[in-house]
């Protein structure tokens, strides 16, 4: 395998999905929440995807096994990127999945405008001003913090990315609940289906998937919440089945 | 009792609180959302609420087992405004509650701006289009249908009547988050606590508590969710303690 990676790189399992990823400590490791998101959004059978703050291109690779579709992941980071690349490479995909490497605000005028079915967004969690942490590491800063990309600017580039009756799904923190919903029908994307993330019973949401569609009627469901650890710590079976498949 | 009750009426056990109220079959029984809003809002100890949308009095009564506050509950229907001033006489709370006959659009001005520590609200649901059923009682068209209220105008009346701080809480339908999140924002009722009711494991969710701030920060609570329904159909532990008490 060595021939795939770099420094301190390892190939992960994607085990659910018998998919292999690179990944490094040292550089952004994927997270739980992109495994709901690519779990959460309603994918076409077949037509184009884009995957906005790729990352190492988790999301990409989850979503290869849920559809035939064409597959873009769009990512900032050269070295996050280059890992994406050599993942895809690797698990034999290059045919479905495209990375880019490039800005998000400028991902609709590259790609195409109304052109996707389907884009996900799993974007920089934390306000750029909340960034007190001034020796950590300028990749996880970018991924987390809105160095480069604000919550708004990525709704409004998903929302230029899709179709008419498009879907566009997103993962946040629940605090920013309302800058999402808001963001999102200022920029004709219509909520539809929620479905929140408590880390365990009788505790508060940590999550939040959202997923509309442009141009939608208004009519929000909430789905059944989701816990993810189990009075014993450990993982529910719906997240052990997302993560290692089914038994 | 029967001095207490006209017609068709009862005097039904609000039993976690060891009050009664009269209810009557072809008029309005109040719901398990009253209830659930009862429970839900943020009271103050002291200092004076107003329930808006009254009913039969149900959260005014509920609210007084909780707060030593001065309760003003307010009802447009004469015949519910009338069943609630009895139960409220009969269970000799008229120094802690008093209800009001009237319009909620004309509530600020007829009690006080920005004077209260509290409202809750629990609204009719639906649109007044959505009501198909030509035969069904005037009284419950009212409490269920936007016919005399629409959402807007109940949350605008809700914050002229609120301090500076002041707590403002909803129950509504799920499909109607944006627009009460919207309606909240719009008049200075920043969303802080959230808290969604399903009907059981597995089901979406059917029911929506939410609370804000008066010019609060941003910042929403997305608190555990509430099943009310358990595998054997019966209440959950928490559900039956609200309505029955602790056993």
């Amino acid at each position: 395998m060595s021939e795939w990676l770099k420094d301190d790189e390892r190939l992960d399992y994607l085990l659910a999905e018998d998919l292999r990823i690179i990944q490094s400590p040292s550089v952004f490791s994927f997270s739980l929440d992109a495994v709901l998101l690519s779990r959460f959004v309603s994918v076409p059978k077949r037509g184009s995807v884009v995957d906005l703050c790729s990352g190492n291109g988790v999301i990409p690779l989850f979503l290869s096994a849920r559809t035939k579709a064409k597959i873009i992941g769009v990512e900032i980071q050269p070295r996050l990127y280059d890992m994406a690349c050599r993942s895809v490479a690797y698990n034999k995909l290059t045919e479905r999945i495209e990375m880019k490497l490039g800005d998000v605000k400028a991902a609709p005028d590259t790609l195409g405008i109304e052109k996707y079915d389907a884009v996900t967004c799993n974007p920089p969690y934390f306000l750029a001003h909340e960034l007190s942490d001034k020796n950590v590491s300028e990749h996880y800063a970018i991924a987390r913090h809105e160095i480069h990309l604000t919550l708004d600017e990525a709704i409004y580039s998903t929302s230029r990315l899709l179709k008419q009756g498009g879907k566009a799904a997103f993962v946040h923190r629940p605090e920013r609940l309302l800058d999402i919903v808001t963001a999102m029908r200022a920029n004709r994307l219509e909520p539809k289906r929620m479905r929140l993330i408590y880390p365990k019973h009788g505790k508060e949401a940590n999550t939040l998937l959202i997923e509309g569609i442009k141009d939608g009627k208004p009519g929000l469901k909430i789905l059944p919440p989701l816990f993810v650890y189990d009075e014993h710590n450990e993982y529910t079976a719906e997240v052990s089945a997302m993560l290692y498949g089914k038994e």
